[in-house]
């Protein structure tokens, strides 16, 4: 991987925000299953698990579940590149281990940079195809991915 | 990822060997395109193109072409983990840049440990199930990968 990444906006979709937080402070909500707990699914979706073993190759698993309490996803994935307090890489494709997964859908590069007294925060979303990212974005990528920012750029504030 | 990586005997397949050669010679070997091309398939197969950029989240190409010609197979793969003379690991499951792939099959982790004057070589390939692992073994991993294996140690004989 050579970074910066530079994503194609054929096959990517990418969310960048200027949060008002040392990225120390975003790193640590990132990879503490308590913080992400607190903002990682727009609410009042909950996430009601987490586990993470920060690694190349290791664990990010978390458990989403639906405001009623009766629908829960639990969604496994695979860390890929970790540099502390600046970016972090995963992925559905493979399990933790490198396994191959069942269900790939995307990689996520967290990417955390200094911008003033605060951080610019970029999410990139890389798909295997237009298809696929054009679901994405359908889906409802920018509100979801959107959302999800703006709680943690609020729950920083409060660790 | 933890290592030495233990393989599931349910979901993954290991090919060993000790090869009379030092390690280094086998590093070399399945890093570089012109080695890659002369030992990579079993004959009369060929490999006729490879790419190789050695770093996490590079390409791993190669282009296969059946002995009379008509047929060819381009695999796109990724690598993840690179400990020179000692450890590769790659998969399909993703394309450079980590992007998911549409076609996942394998994890592929190869380790070189010294052993009195050679090396003992282990080639595991990782599935995502059973069936994925009960598949492989049926469409001949043992004979594809020892044959591979074979002709890797005879060939390193000659660099």
């Amino acid at each position: 991987m050579t970074y910066p990444f530079k994503p194609d906006p054929r096959l990517d979709l990418v969310l960048e925000r200027v949060v008002d937080a040392p990225r120390e402070l975003l790193w640590r909500a990132w990879t503490t299953p308590d913080h992400v707990k607190q903002w990682f699914t727009p609410k009042p979706w909950l996430i009601t698990d987490c586990e993470i073993d920060l690694k190349p190759g290791g664990l990010f698993r978390t458990r989403m579940q639906s405001p009623d309490g009766k629908e829960t996803n639990d969604r496994h994935c695979c860390y890929l590149d970790i540099v502390p307090n600046e970016r972090l890489v995963w992925t559905d494709a493979l399990l933790p281990g490198y396994r191959p997964s069942g269900d790939p859908f995307i990689t996520a590069v967290i990417s955390l940079q200094p911008d003033g007294r605060g951080t610019r925060y970029t999410a990139t979303a890389i798909h295997r195809d237009e298809a696929t990212r054009n679901n994405h974005e359908e889906m409802g990528f920018f509100d979801g991915w959107g959302t999800v920012a703006d709680q943690l750029a609020a729950y920083v504030k409060t660790i």
